[in-house]
């Protein structure tokens, strides 16, 4: 029964994780493995960029002031300096004849077609970005670009936030086949991060307790076992292995979901074992702590479209509710058949989720709702 | 000089792609390993979901007719069956009497207090899926819940289109520091691409040519060496190995792209070594390779936005040419010094970019542009 007396609201639960979460210390790794990491510091340029005056396309390098007067009826002969782009152009030049206005001749004599300005085809020493500038900020969480750009500009390393280790404890009924391990395995990586471990506890206490408090990780997510069955040793067991803050969040699906903390201080996530409950506990609650830890924006990682509903959505007052729906077209989000409906189907049928708060009784046909939207967004292994 | 003269469009060269790519073969694998993989046959249920009738709840499962007349003033004495939410229901039960409205007893009977109707509580044989029906889509990319209902549904193993196996082949200037490398096997990453190896090759015909030829890879992506100068020898390379189809597209950056097949088949591409144009030439056309090789949707991976621009952008006619632009507002987009400016700071300092296409000259101020917007969609090592 506990669940039922003692639910406390989404905001609440979000708030408790966010005073028991807080980016991991930073580590320095190469570049070369840096993807999608998140910068713990801003980078500056250690040196200026380009580092000296460099040819902007291949071509020859002159003296502008060489190249003066030069027309196809005045053809000019000046040293051969070819130089591709990206080169450092030789002392004494300041400008590059792109290949097209002029041919080499022999004698290492190039013929130029044209006066060019000085400056023209180069580009400047510090012209990129001056010795000292912020090239990547803090908390950016780095792109193949950046990986790219940060290689070209002399660096080897960074510092990054640690990614979570995350232990998954599961707690098979009989032989049951079970899809949430694998399941929230996926979604830990699409957070950030890394599967510690995975325990099979024994669907006691006891069992439940062990798995808690083996230590090496940065945060718990234990399934199954939330409920007031009498086979439900979730939230016993977290009370004894340290403290049980919160078991029972005004979430549907994901009403047994709770939280807390082992003695040591780790953070503990309970997830229920029916599917989009186990799903919907991750994504509201459990999802935000590894991205916090991971120092990731905390936000649910789906983008939002305001949409229209075709047709009402009912809600209970006092209960956060997830309304799958699908995309009817641009801007109309077609509601389907409910978790409790339908269970996982309606969270691999829909193109995403409306969340009505739970102050909400729900939104009338044609109101605007917000809609979070599912991609591709799943982890490669 | 061969760009320049020979500079086909970038429709063309997108046309060459779809021509020269196509899905590959599939294999089965273990659902456990199977996110992010495109489903190569659409998956239908094995059998009913669920697969008999089950308690949608914890409680007591209960004859409907037996409890006829239950009140709070008129308790009734039923046989004790406990279920959980999942659980079958026992023969001779047709409804499950929630936890909170009955009260176990000694000598296993069960007071209720409250009549339920047939079926009240109970997920009946098949209501999710009849046997036979549809579950996933064949061309879905496999989501971490997907996974989970589809362990659930009692498969161990889904067939997936192959991942491509991508060589990359660097060609370093001297000792050169090259961050276009893992820029590219980040973004392979990204696209569903294994790289199966990096060849850092002579910069020479011959060396870039024998890198072409050695088998077991899906698709070659050459990187450097593609310009008009004399150390540039991609293009060449790629003629001997097989056939150079395409050197020089009309897009900046990426005006040195090449494209091309190896003379057992494989398509290869040839990227230019300034950092900007290797990444467009990546995104607008090696991309677009990989992911057709792995089943996946072709188009350039950022969501869109149609935005108006806060300042004129000039291009020049008969060039597709990539614009970088910040998010000034939700639907102002800063044009922001171009790649020829300050080359990769342009692609990292963007939030998006808008492509001006060959036959337009640009935008004028206010006008409606749409934006490839970046968001963070890279891979985990």
């Amino acid at each position: 029964m506990v669940p039922e007396l003692h639910r406390l609201s989404v905001g609440e639960a979000t708030a408790w994780i966010d005073r028991a979460t807080s980016p991991l210390p930073t580590e320095s790794v190469s570049l070369f493995a840096a993807c999608a990491r998140v910068l713990a510091d801003g980078i500056c340029a250690v040196q200026p960029i380009p580092l000296a005056d460099c040819a902007a396309l291949d071509g020859f390098a002159v003296a502008a002031s060489a190249t003066v007067g030069a027309t196809s009826y005045n053809l000019l002969l000046l040293p051969l300096r070819a130089v591709s782009a990206g080169d450092a152009i030789p002392t004494g030049t300041d400008a590059v004849i792109p290949l097209r206005l002029a041919e080499p001749q022999p004698s290492n004599l190039v013929e130029c077609i044209e006066a060019v300005a000085p400056g023209e085809n180069v580009e400047a020493q510090g012209s990129v970005a001056a010795a000292g500038a912020l090239l990547v900020p803090a908390g950016t969480q780095l792109s193949p670009p950046h990986i790219g750009m940060l290689i070209c500009a002399g660096l080897v390393s960074v510092d990054v936030v640690q990614r979570p280790r995350v232990r998954i404890v599961v707690t098979p009924k009989n032989a049951e086949i079970d899809g949430n391990g694998p399941m929230i395995r996926g979604l830990v990586q699409r957070d950030g991060g890394v599967i510690a471990d995975v325990i099979a506890a024994e669907r006691t206490s006891q069992g439940i307790r062990n798995a808690l408090e083996a230590d090496g990780v940065d945060i718990v997510l234990v399934i199954g076992g939330t409920g007031p069955g009498t086979e439900d040793h979730a939230a016993a067991a977290l009370a004894a292995a340290g403290e049980l803050a919160i078991h029972g969040v005004a979430l549907r699906p994901g009403e047994t979901t709770g939280l807390g903390d082992t003695r040591s201080g780790v953070p503990v996530t309970l997830l229920a074992g029916s599917p989009a409950a186990c799903l919907f506990g991750y994504e509201m609650l459990a999802g935000r702590a590894v991205r916090r830890l991971g120092g990731r924006n905390p936000e649910l990682p789906y983008r939002r479209r305001l949409m229209h509903t075709r047709r009402k959505i009912v809600s209970a007052i006092g209960m956060t509710e997830i309304c799958p729906v699908r995309c009817a077209a641009h801007d109309v989000a077609e509601p389907l058949p409910s978790f409790g409906e339908i269970g996982m189907m309606a969270a691999v049928a829909a193109d995403g989720f409306v969340i009505v708060p739970e102050a909400s009784e729900g939104h009338p046909q044609g109101a605007p709702v917000t809609v979070y939207l599912y991609e591709e967004r799943c982890i490669d292994g």
